[in-house]
């Protein structure tokens, strides 16, 4: 036999903590077999039911109601266990945080700390947003820990707090590093010079732990809230968390983690992550890209991957080389004319360079609208495969006759628009026995009749072959050097050069108008101090990592009445 | 002044090179300004004309017809160089592959090397379908280098071919390295144990070149050619060649480029190449996977990183660990249960878990479709995220209250079709002090509920943390393995880890029935012997490797009219 035992408490506010703690200590009642202590919503009515703990009584409960369910052996047994709810709540309430590091309002806890950057918020989701909002009031930035803040709360939020060079990590943050300090849910990791952006808690901690179990080190890790990288959001924390470890002398590489966001968001977080110089890192889970990397930004899929990497960019190389100088050339030289024998070679090189340059016509182009209206007439960048069927009734293959490519190098070096011509020498058996010899007059012919207009032209060659083909690959190399042409022996890397300068060259200046004051470095460079305002263990853990912190004893105003409270925190500001 | 002079010749055939060379011989010629010798397709006429070349007289000339012109200082040069064409071609005739390796049929040729596994095709693509035709009679294998061969061709080559255990390289295969030799245009590259399958030329030859410089090695590298991946085709070639590798004891790593496929045939040939057991790069250049490894499948995207991956993987390092064991459980146990505290996590694990199970259902999917229609029922493969906004309303966060988790895993430890559980257990500041002392009893007992119903449950818990963080790692490791988990501290790793035993559960039977005669491993493994119809530099090259070949003095019969070809080829068919 068992007997259930139900109490409801309407519209008190109590902590989880205390509700947990409250669940246990009932458990353990003598004579008591189950305990459920939960707010009513429909959900955790379900999650009773599942436990058979949902009597009638409770059924009819609200969100705003505290359900207490004890089930046991015997009717007195239950009843005394109900009976001690007050002397549990009690004993709990006046555990947790040391009485010195207590304030009992935001406002007495700021003037105790006046140095304080940061303000951690994980106060129940409906009363977060204006302990936030009263935060910024004091110029901190948030920690905002809290889940079930709404969409228009955040963006109100966040739009102020960029106006005013201040941040707000979260809603729903669960975890970050600030200048080697864990809030929230935070593992301990190694210092070094990787920063992490993230949009999510977990998927946050896996990377830095990750990073902390291959040998790396981490400089600030910053948390973001699931939504930031929404439309409606547009990733507002993002972009200043990007920007600060952009500043940051001591992030050498950076990490930007997060859900799959908006393709538009994407776009622009990866144009941003571009140009912030220093390698990026992007994991957007499960976002499929066709390239794995564009210039300093590379693509991961999973967290291994991510943090794998980034370890491995954090060893300093000098992984990119010379690269060709934009200032060599002469006004009105923008364009790419790319003259290949190799088919694949050649949409390689298109595929690349649709990361640097938008348009790239072809007679083999990626996609239809991008097919030269006549292959013999190159317009803007061109890129043209001689070796396609059109080119090769009754003539050998251009990798055995150079004879169009020469006749096409002379047209395209005088129009006065190309700024860079990319062609692959293909050696190995069957190929022509020596392409420089036939290559290497017309390059030097072509680069002379570029100057001859004033005018630099640089000729990008990829000689693919091996030390053993019969051509004897580096008296070719050296032979189109002579002519002075750039010589790569991969066509990726060739490509991304000649991407580089033409967008460079193409480039309208766009300094990127920023829409936010820019945050100070001082909320990650300084000794962190923060207030806590809500769970106990978050002040707990800051004692323990040897921060700076007050906790506040949060209740809500107003009883937790939501329609007084927003009366007074009007009032407030107003004042 | 100059001067202009076009000879037709309606009907003759030359091969590509006799042309080449007339063409040069006759700019040589004293006098002689410029030279064009072409047929009189449109494209070829456009090229006359864009060099000055085309007259009236050859504007009406014909794709059949080559068209000799001649420009030139004075009529009397320009003259002579015309009278000197047949001379020309003569002195090149002559010339070319030794007469000692020179066969007047392949009839013949067959003969003469009864050895021969293979032949290889160069003749004008109108003729090249013919000769693979009476190639693949003779029992041979095809290297079909010529383009312009009709997809009907190319079909019925292919089927033709599969039937009887041949395998087609081609049309338009440029390249291909056989046993250690190079076909058509190829690199020489070091012998070791990456076997190459390509659609293409120059992006086969890239990659063998690549991984060459990098330092590995090749065994085979077959090509298909261009159009084998698409759906009219059906990859029967590359399908073949990835058979073969996969028999090839000596090929370690495979390497799979091409074009971007359809995306069936792209599945498809994933799923061929996952089941080859072998390490697998593929590179289906500029195709966005989401996944950049299922299996022993690596996605590259360009030719460089492909190389590079190839080299890494032929080091064996023994990167795949021990793995669950199928065996172990009962009929009937065949779902997953993911129980996440952890949103990322949550959600990272169902995108890999993608690549293994088709259909794993959550609170919060990957899409829509995937959504339980009750948080608290799992159905079939289920993952729950109980960090959900729905568990947490006036509920600590499960990586701090393991109740609800531990509930749920008692609920779905007897569930006889449940043969895995998998959970995180997040470590670190503001995580619960000490999650393995309430998990692992809970764990015990699930196992320990599974066994008294005579199954095997599987528990797989994710320890995400440090060895610095305050829970002790080490510690927590330890019990979890106590209770009778497995442990993994790399989410990835966990989930392909389950991912795998599961597909293997949950695979039918299904030993992919070949739709083609299994191509005997000597096309491959014995000395290459070839017979060459086409191209003499390709002879040369045969010779230059010290490969034994037979080459075939090739002139389109019945003087190249094709109807009548046609008939003769049925005729001998017939007999």
């Amino acid at each position: 036999m068992t007997f259930v035992k139900t109490e409801i408490r309407s519209g008190a506010y109590y902590d989880s903590v205390v509700l947990m703690h409250l669940q246990r200590s009932l458990s353990q009642q003598p004579g008591v077999s189950d305990a459920g202590v939960v707010m009513g919503t429909e959900a955790n009515k379900d999650l009773l039911a599942q436990s058979n703990l949902l009597v009638d009584e409770a059924r009819g409960a609200g969100a705003n109601d505290l359900v207490i369910v004890v089930k046991g052996e015997d009717e007195s047994s239950v009843q005394a266990a109900i009976a001690k709810v007050d002397e549990l709540i009690a004993a709990r309430r006046s555990g947790g945080v040391d009485q010195e590091y207590r304030s009992q309002s935001l406002e007495s806890a700021a003037k105790r700390l006046p140095n304080a950057q940061w303000v951690l918020v994980s106060v129940p989701g409906r009363y977060a947003a204006g302990v936030a909002r009263q935060a910024l009031d004091l110029n901190k930035h948030v920690f905002l820990y809290s889940d079930n803040v709404s969409l228009d709360d955040e963006i109100a939020l966040k739009q102020e707090a960029a106006s005013k060079g201040l941040i707000v990590m979260g809603p729903d943050c669960g975890t970050a590093i600030v200048n080697g300090v864990g809030l929230g849910f935070a593992n301990k990791v190694r210092r070094g010079p990787i920063g992490v952006v993230a949009a999510s808690g977990t998927g946050l901690q896996q990377v830095t732990v990750r990073i902390h179990q291959m040998g790396g080190g981490l400089t600030h890790a910053l948390g973001t809230g699931g939504r930031d990288l929404s439309e409606e959001v547009n990733a507002v924390t993002a972009r200043q968390s990007l920007d600060l470890l952009r500043r940051d002398p001591d992030t050498k590489v950076i990490v930007l983690v997060s859900k799959p966001p908006s393709p538009k968001v994407a776009a622009e977080l990866i144009e941003a992550a571009r140009r912030v110089g220093k390698p990026v890192v992007v994991n957007f889970i499960g976002y499929a890209t066709a390239m794995r990397r564009v210039d300093n930004v590379t693509f991961a899929t999973t967290f291994d991957e991510t943090a794998e990497l980034a370890v491995q960019l954090s060893h300093p190389s000098g992984q990119n080389g010379g690269g060709l100088d934009p200032a060599k050339f002469s006004s009105g030289q923008r364009y790419l004319r790319g003259l290949f024998s190799g088919g694949t070679l050649a949409y390689e090189a298109q595929l690349i360079l649709r990361d640097y340059l938008p348009t790239v016509y072809s007679n083999a182009p990626l996609k239809k609208e991008l097919r030269l209206a006549d292959s013999l007439t190159s317009q803007e960048h061109s890129l043209i495969d001689l070796g396609e069927d059109e080119f090769t009734v009754g003539r050998l293959h251009p990798m055995l006759d150079n004879d169009l490519r020469i006749r096409r190098l002379d047209k395209e070096a005088g129009d006065p628009q190309v700024a860079v011509i990319l062609l692959d020498v293909v050696l190995g058996y069957g190929a022509h026995p020596n392409p420089a010899s036939e290559l290497t007059p017309a390059i030097a012919k072509a680069r002379q009749t570029a100057a001859d207009g004033g005018r630099h032209l640089e000729v990008v060659a990829v000689v693919s072959g091996t030390d053993e083909d019969p051509q004897n690959m580096a008296d070719q190399i050296r032979a189109l050097k002579e002519a002075g042409a750039v010589v790569e022996t991969s066509n990726d890397v060739a490509a991304r050069s000649v991407g580089r300068v033409l967008r460079a060259l193409n480039q309208t200046s766009q300094a990127a108008q920023s829409p936010f004051v820019e945050v100070d470095l001082s909320a990650i460079k300084q000794p962190l101090s923060a207030i806590n305002v809500g769970l106990d263990s978050f002040t707990e853990s800051l004692v323990a990592q040897a921060a700076e912190v007050v906790h506040v004893d949060w209740r809500p105003a107003a009883g937790g009445n939501e329609k007084m409270m927003d009366i007074l925190a009007r009032m407030k500001r107003k004042a």
